[in-house]
């Protein structure tokens, strides 16, 4: 767990805080605006939140409360197994941290993550009409019917990884009539940031429930493994609104081409974020009304999938700069979640390396790519299947005749 | 092609130099000591050497004589197929890049390179008499045994990826009879460089010459890209060695904990090879004398396999710090080998980063690794593959319906 005091924040928007025993009883609660913070102990707790006091749980609430630690006896477990096998202790590096951080997560010794879905949320946004993209707005149902023709990108990878690709509209401006597609749309596209917030907060709420709804149907269909994807023409500028909000960090330091403006459509980028913020004003305590004013729709949905996978104790595959901001806004509405992601590739969006920072997370892939749809996340698969398999198939030092260490 | 004047230094070594026109037929040739360099031009022919006057070309001037350059022809076609793909141009970062460069290898515009190939080199050092390694040298024929009984992280991440290893014994001190094992001894473990050179001219030859012969006889049999590997207890050692005699840079920056020494043996080990090369005195314009005077029997035959590779038309992964040195000999055998290399991962090892930098590579993982035996090799062909197939298998904008950019 993430110990810096800007993890914790996330409950300050916590209305009523329960702590609870191993067996799940409620050992305490505090009302209204109150917070526990145990100090060194907190993390071997699950995040515990209510969003509305007195009603009943909603699923994001029950979905955060439901968040436990890393099984820290199974982590342990696997790295007496992996320091038997037959190389230097430690020599396999990131693969043997993976296979340490899978054990944590599903408690087993010999991890596996066979069945992998990337879930591909695609939603438009009302701040294109700024001209922040390079593309125009119809690509993103055109990309989506792509998707479910298995001709993008992430069809070739996913297929090339043996993934499965669940697409949802969540918020595409148009209807897309295709078999295939899981159609949970929470609006017609976000409305223009720079006028106003670019949903309600109902609406924040409800696309992160989408997505915990999705990655949960998934696990309960058979995923061991899931892969956070976007679709969503003009995506990168709400992303870096959400990470400016979030870190304060100055905005040239945040904002990328996407898919390819040149220099003077980068600075009315910029411009367009900064106005923004100030109209907005968003409370970088409050990720809901982060999510709210400066967020998108599919982006709020991967934060779902995300936590959805940590309740349901599956590892989450982040892939670049959206589903980063994606994983951000979840590891603000609950900071333990974190221990449940994997993050994929270094993007070539100059904001990447700043939330995987903030995430503490270590990307294994740096091939620049800067595609989305999860991309990253399909050939980050390939690395984590490889980590699993070395700890089932290996020799151990006994098994194999080989002399140990020396000195 | 590398432009820079170092990469031409090994024409130092040549005493007949050819120049070829595109028919194979000799345009011009000049005796002892001279040289040729046609300026921008050079790219365009094969290397050429003979490294002794008046013989029979050895095998070694014969496949640096064969090595051409890339198929620009064929690197302008993948590009174009690439840009008409539904995604922004370049979205996919080194993925493209490495179409682009097997295309230039292979001449295809959607190359393929399915059969794979690691060759792991085994051989032993006679430096471990000065304690550089923290493991016993009985510890190189024991995980030759583990890799032909598919027990060592090579065999599990290659089957993993769908390749092929093939062990062979250039040099390991005892006796090694088993079957599956190519046994091509150059000799048994080299001497102990602090004392004198680490083998003979002559040896040195004959190890690259075992590397030639291993990768063109795999890819006779069918292999479509190879992945470099090494085993040999103390081979950091040689390494640093070979890295220090050709770029001159600091000990301290080259020189790493290998298997896992501690702070004091990680010092007497920089001694050690700071004597070697006081006492060798290797000539960095001449990459059989550094091979020769502070190398290895494997690293030699590494630096074969790639100009094997490189002399038939076939992409070579080069795996860390080990297979880096033998690529980097190569290189300063023949420059132009360097357009046939792929650099896997990023090691441990604090000499890795330089190694990638005078090859002018750049790794696609970056994972912590430093176990050597081609295992970031066999990762990095998850990665090519799937670049081979984003480039058959992705759907064109005209064949999707999407918009192109509209800026």
């Amino acid at each position: 767990m993430n110990e810096e005091p800007e993890a914790r924040r996330p409950a300050c928007f916590c209305l009523l805080l329960l702590m609870r025993g191993d067996d799940g009883k409620v050992l305490s609660s505090v009302g209204l605006g109150a917070f526990i913070f145990p100090g060194n102990v907190w993390g071997r707790f699950p995040c515990t939140c209510r969003l509305k006091e007195g009603m009943i749980m909603t699923l994001l609430e029950e979905t955060i409360n439901s968040i436990g630690a890393l099984d820290s006896a199974a982590q342990a477990e696997a790295r007496t197994r992996l320091d038997s096998l037959t190389k230097p202790p430690g020599s396999l590096g990131v693969l043997e941290e993976i296979v340490v951080k899978l054990a944590g997560i599903t408690g087993e010794k010999c991890p596996v993550v066979r069945e992998k879905v990337v879930i591909v949320m695609a939603g438009d946004h009302g701040v294109v009409n700024q001209g922040v993209s390079a593309y125009p707005q119809e690509v993103t149902p055109q990309m989506v019917l792509n998707f479910l023709n298995g001709g993008a990108a992430i069809n070739v990878l996913s297929r090339h990884a043996e993934a499965r690709v669940v697409v949802c509209d969540i918020g595409v401006i148009g209807e897309i009539d295709a078999p295939g597609l899981v159609v949970k749309k929470v609006r017609h596209g976000t409305a223009d940031m720079t006028e106003g917030p670019a949903m309600t907060r109902q609406e924040a709420v409800r696309a992160v429930e989408v997505g915990i709804e999705l990655a949960q149907a998934e696990i309960a269909s058979g995923a061991q493994i899931l892969g956070t994807g976007d679709m969503g023409i003009g995506n990168t500028t709400p992303s870096s609104a959400i990470l400016a909000a979030f870190s304060g960090a100055p905005l040239k330091n945040l904002v990328g081409r996407g898919t390819g403006l040149d220099d003077g459509r980068l600075e009315e980028k910029r411009k367009v974020i900064e106005k923004a913020l100030e109209v907005n004003r968003p409370d970088p305590d409050d990720a809901l009304d982060v999510l709210a004013k400066v967020g998108g729709l599919e982006i709020g949905a991967i934060a779902g999938t995300v936590l959805g996978a940590a309740s349901r104790r599956v590892p989450v595959v982040i892939d670049g700069f959206i589903a980063g901001a994606g994983a951000l806004l979840a590891a603000r509405l609950c900071p333990q979640v974190t221990e449940f992601m994997l993050a994929s590739h270094l993007s070539e969006e100059p904001g990447h390396a700043l939330i995987l920072e903030l995430l503490d997370l270590e990307p294994m892939l740096t091939l620049k790519m800067r595609l989305g749809e999860g991309t990253g996340a399909a050939l980050a698969f390939h690395i984590i299947d490889a980590a699993t398999r070395i700890q089932v198939e290996m020799a151990t030092f006994q098994e194999a005749g080989v002399s140990e260490k020396d000195i």
